[in-house]
């Protein structure tokens, strides 16, 4: 049995007060978020909405996909074994993603979904419908200029955004109910 | 509007009592299955799994959204009154559609989700992550030449089928093992 | 053990043909739902949306609340005991209540909260709020005077009617796509 | 609108009184049961299981994965198109049949699993599994000489039997009481 | 009152079909329930509450587990094999109930328990507790002398009744709003 | 009485880490609670149960709604862009704001819900509602003057209390059983 | 906005090694439970269990209903004040009570129910029940002279001890393998 | 027994109190990982997973059932009593066991199963089925030579490796992207 005797000879672990009093006995909390950001991988709208995050000294972990596009392409395949097909090549390398994806967005409090301009990007609009599915509230962010083509996903969301500074403002009242 | 109307004349189908009993006490059972089919509205391929499954006389109930593009559209704005903006406009007709898709998916076995080669079609990607978040079989029907794109949904997907027949004989085989 | 013996002398029952071929082997199906009439009880909203519904030939089955207002009241008492104090006779007239509304909320596709001009009408805030809980799409119903008080409710729902036409032609839409 | 006004110049239908006796207004409830048999396909128990159903008289659908073994290997490819590579064309008659068996499991109240003497059988242990992970009864159906190996799929049992003719009469047991 | 008292002399009800067609397009549903009767076997309360259904013409469906009581307790061994040790006997006896009793509580709308003055009763309260923990609305059905030592219990039901006429008084309620 | 007053000077504190262990796997733990804290933003109630919460020396993580009216009214439109139409204005704000209350109760073990005696308070009903239906123990907090109306609201409370000194009894006596 | 400025002058916290390394980066973990120990209050069962736990240095967090019985009694009454009828005074306390116990059950990994050979503990087979239901394992606790009516309890637990000493042994082998 | 032994002689590690407040509140966050190993106990593959994992310093935390063969089969009568008849003694072990497998599977992100060359296995086949059934991404992990019998395993896989690397590999690239 693995023992724990040599533990009880050192007496303290140092915690900052500040923190224990702040989330868990004398104030109403500032709530923490979980946030996964889906889609549009070729622009830095993730980075602007960490760095408005940070700025903003708000609690918020941000989770992604892996989105280096050839890592993704090509994991199936590096890690187990090339395929000649590439419809096979593809299947290998979407589930090992997906081993990554699902279990984020199950672990998010929040999904902001982005649709840029290019590509079709339906594996945005699936992140969208399955955070839909098991429940998680959806902020989509895209240019108002493919509102109609998404006005589906849009309905399914409890924000639609153009900017990231406007994500990060929606998390910042939503933990601090600042505007 | 799907008339039957050359039934009418016909009052009653006789079907034998034995039959019945037996259906429920003597006999491993041909299970039915509810299909909802997701996506592409501009080609007939539900009328070809429709015809598919009538002529292999399938037990297969077949549910669809509302397909007819301008209905779909204004119904939001046309029942509940007018929107001046185009975006408000969207989000009631996507909401009220949003009652049947969503009703009719989780009441489904199977949902088959189709991808044609023309627009952006987030609808169907949105309906094919809410069928995974939920837990519901999910079918593709997608040329090919999509599959790169696709490769996230079809990772979802139980089967990744070409054409309507094949969807038929993926819904035959299901049901009565025949190939 | 209960035996069938007696039913097998009788030889068929008839079945409207038309029926079968709608509903399970040949078309795509005219999906029916089952709709569950929350909140207001002086006012003959229900009745409105019963007529409407039955005029337009809906396949649509109307669940509510007991609204006669002194049996909803009385129910704990006059069954299970008087109770001299008048939180003791809510609380089991309440619960007793409970026993119908949840049950049929379940069981609905689709729960519409009508929210009158008098009275508090908490009870129908919190059908509102206990559907979209259990993941059930809601339609509000009420005078857009008091769009502000119920806009947290209205954000819930998938449609916010003003009229019980309104939201008989949702329904039909839903049903059949028409407008 | 479909008009079903044709229907109301039909006056009746006959149903036999005594099922809408038994079955909803009068009399403890005799329950059916839909059961799921799981499990070695080489021999004939569930055919035994069936004729025993039937020779009781008990309410019982019983439901099962294909069972013709060369149908069940080839599905996958002679649907969707051969596969050079055995792995795939495995998986994808596996998904195929997947289809068929999630839903059935799914649909079933209890989940019978047989346990042959030959094979590797890790399907049936799946499904055993799978049951037990969606809270579904699960009956074992084995020879003693594979209780060692089988100990942690029978510890997911509410019974473990050795015969179809036990099965039945648990099936008899839960339906009616009798022994 | 709807009698069903003369019905069964006759072989068929004519239902008009107008009526069919009404039930489920133009007007208020009268609900029907599944009430599962939990609890006590040695006094007659299931009866009473059965035959108080039947004269109301109530549409409930009375589900139960076995009542024979050397049945419940042989059934394991009688099927499954000899035990030389009583607990194992009890222990195979009761998974074999247990597929009876959650298949049925699973099924039911509303769980009625009954204590009696006799026995420990350990099941029934399980029961409660099962129906609470899977959101089914609890009825308990016991003399008031046990009220304290059923507190627990109690706090967990929608009703607390005292006799069988009651609790059909309650259904009759639930479903028809009549006192 | 452990008094945090005097602690914020000090920088960090000592916890014996014999203490931590013991925690961990010594002794009969102490549950710590997080408490949803809904409804009435224009008294003081809140800051009464942090209040007493903290002189208890209670560990209770206390959550809420944005309780700023004029922040929680305006921030969609301020965040996301005006809209002309007052529905739209308090859609945006009242979807926003769901972001945190439907997470921060599906984060909390108990939903405290108050209802003053101004103002429609449908929020609040509503949050009830939806605490009831995914399953969190609701506690009622308003005047006995309004029983009445509250009557369903309360029917799905396990405590209903009239003042917020109650309320921090009750959590007190949850986690320590002090009376 | 609530800065924590303050904090980032100080650099380090010092964190024990072994715990990083024991839980999170290299070895195979070992898990730590938390177990709830339901039933009989009149002994000092849960104090041995305690105590094994803590001489076993296992990583064991264990909670509890209130075991004070007065307090567990009055608890209603004394927080929300008195009630003349004895059945309310009761009804009060146990929804009280129940918002530690299903909170701290739901929290819990296993739950352990004792059973001791006094009163009607119709509560402890409640909370067997209700663990069931929401998919707990169960243990349970007593002395061999009542298997036969708890058999139907036993029949859901996945270990029946006679001795607390056995339940310690239990949550050891689980934890670390040792025998 | 795992020995830590070395890292016992340094009592702390320093973290930068920065690198914590950033780790919440600036940067794309590194996603750590609970992952099961399920299957074969007789080679030395998980240890292969632990070591891969500790090298690349990958923050998971990996857990197991009890690999030790004899204790594994002994602990239900070694601890309980034992049992005359091997079927309940195999059946008292087994049902230990399972309170730590099932309680280890439900607390995992990724469930690996390994199936060896020898043996039934049928416990690791329940345990995907199990992990399927509860909606946790499985990865298989055997020699391709037995592909054929485990397809319908390795439909619900994500990832089918061959080898401990490769699950190595897959866990870094789920977690950082690496390839």
């Amino acid at each position: 049995m693995r023992s724990v005797a040599g533990l009880r000879r050192r007496h303290f672990i140092r915690i900052p007060l500040q923190k224990i009093l702040t989330e868990r006995t004398t104030r109403m909390s500032r709530p923490s978020l979980t946030v996964y950001l889906s889609g549009e991988i070729h622009t830095d709208w993730r980075e602007q909405i960490q760095k408005g995050v940070a700025e903003a000294g708000l609690p918020v972990e941000l989770l992604a996909p892996i989105t280096e596009h050839e890592a993704s392409d090509d994991c199936g395949v590096d890690i187990l074994g090339e395929e000649p097909n590439a419809f096979w090549k593809d299947h290998k390398g979407a589930m090992v993603n997906a081993i990554r994806t699902r279990t984020l967005i199950q672990r998010s409090d929040v999904v902001v979904v982005r649709f840029g301009d290019k590509y079709k990007q339906w594996n945005a609009a699936f992140d969208a419908g399955y955070a839909s599915g098991i429940g998680k509230p959806v902020i989509t962010l895209h240019d108002p200029a493919i509102n109609h083509p998404l006005k589906e996903v849009d309905a399914a969301a409890l924000a639609v955004a153009e900017t990231p500074e406007q994500v990060v403002r929606i998390l910042a009242y939503v933990i601090d109910g600042t505007l």
